[in-house]
């Protein structure tokens, strides 16, 4: 089976994929919306797309392709530790200038205010791209932030040792699919969720309030909401809402009710949740 | 009296700072951190902060920094229409790279896809360095993606004007400061609001359902919600509410209400809004 991921080598979601499909044919996208399409065309039989940090908030490009486009579903969802580690080409050169993701940066923003508070900060579409950057100019004295599987990768030193902000900095990432996959014991299946966005009919007041009277009343454990803009208004949303999948035929009745008050559900998946501790991560 | 912006000159919200401050000097900052850092040292007396976009949401270094940091008031909101332009040193030479904030090359999706399908897009920290960048290197077949402002700072030519992906595309600044502000009569106020965050006891289930119901039996109007994560463990939000201000005393009662569910108030200000009409933009 062909498993699309968002590239290149040695990202995050390359490390993810790689401990979800032991046996498959892994392949790198530049970008999510490549993925996402590549997936939709069914040139990959499945796409593993990161969705959620704990620190950052929700990856916009993935929630509003899913929300706008077609009929995607999600077929499982893998908690994955997130380490960022500051990559360099030589050992203990000064730094000038820092390259990685928007939200590695913002990750490692305390680390950089204390070590090298003068560094020059560049974004990167990836952190892999950036760790390759690095590796491709062993002459600069320049700095990565990326994952550990990128220093494999591009033959990297690792400066500093997990810089990220926090201890407790996970990202969810979703696979893509047709059916349900099987996943390798060393992931460990915590619960089974529900998610969806809610349009509200417009101009009616309180109907947020009332979408979700349908799951309060109803003890529906309601484990995440967000919402974004329509893009097509300021101050028009849609919502994403998670649900605790524990009573699946009281979340039915509370589809119906909302489909009665014209409240458009688009449901994303209903997966099982799984976790990758981070000793697995560090072989 | 001192202003601070986020720059450079030519930026956005220099554009907003113009309109908002006839006869005060106005500072550029190269980071919304480094420019509310400025106005909480008292460098400047008020500074002018982007908060959301109607098509890419909000600005979450600025909504973060107000959430985790001191006690920083708000005491007016302009909502200003964002209007992107493709720039260039030299007309009608090919482009082979685009460099834009990430949001304004978001902003540019569509456009960039139908008429620069194969231009490299580069990331720049805002769209008035991108200007600055294109500016700086007039031998490169590249453009930038940004404000009309930015045209006049760095002498560029306008190649393809109101690319973004929207007629309706506008941004909300917040105009932060010690007291109220008197606004130009070029700017129109439209309403009044109150910004809010709000903290829910951890492991109480429904919590976000009963704090809404404080405004929705009172029919008091909320205007926006967005979740955004507390950095402490995935899962766990804090709520940006934001009300019109038609009944002062129902939401003080509202906020008495919260704060005996031990729901954590915090308020951002209680503020006129502005709207700039494109026009007076054209200028």
């Amino acid at each position: 089976m062909l498993v699309g991921y968002l590239g290149p080598k040695g990202s995050f979601t390359h490390g993810v994929a790689s401990h979800a499909f032991l046996n498959d044919e892994l392949i790198p996208y530049e970008s999510l919306t490549e993925l996402l399409k590549a997936f939709e065309q069914e040139a990959v039989s499945a796409a593993v797309v990161p969705v959620e940090n704990s620190i950052e908030g929700s990856v916009h490009e993935t929630i509003d392709y899913l929300f706008h486009h077609g009929d995607i579903q999600t077929v499982a969802e893998i908690v994955y530790p997130i380490q960022q580690q500051l990559l360099v080409a030589k050992k203990d050169r000064p730094i000038h200038e820092i390259y990685s993701h928007p939200q590695a940066l913002a990750q490692g923003k305390a680390f950089i205010d204390r070590y090298y508070p003068k560094a020059k900060l560049e974004m990167t579409a990836s952190t892999a791209y950036a760790a390759r950057y690095v590796s491709l100019h062993p002459e600069k004295t320049i700095a990565a932030i990326a994952p550990l599987s990128a220093a494999h990768e591009y033959q990297l030193y690792v400066q500093h040792k997990d810089i990220q902000e926090m201890a407790a900095n996970y990202t969810r990432f979703w696979i893509l699919g047709k059916k349900a996959v099987e996943m390798p014991t060393s992931l460990h299946h915590t619960e089974d969720k529900v998610s969806l966005a809610l349009t509200l009919p417009s101009n009616q007041p309180g109907a947020l309030y009332k979408a979700l009277s349908t799951f309060s009343w109803r003890n529906i454990n309601m484990t995440k909401i967000e919402s974004r803009p329509l893009k097509t208004a300021l101050g028009e949303y849609f919502f994403i809402i998670d649900l605790l999948m524990e009573k699946e035929e009281w979340i039915h009745f509370a589809f119906e009710e909302l489909s009665a008050m014209e409240i458009a559900v688009k449901v994303f998946g209903q997966y099982p949740v799984y976790t990758v501790n981070e000793k697995e991560i560090e072989q």
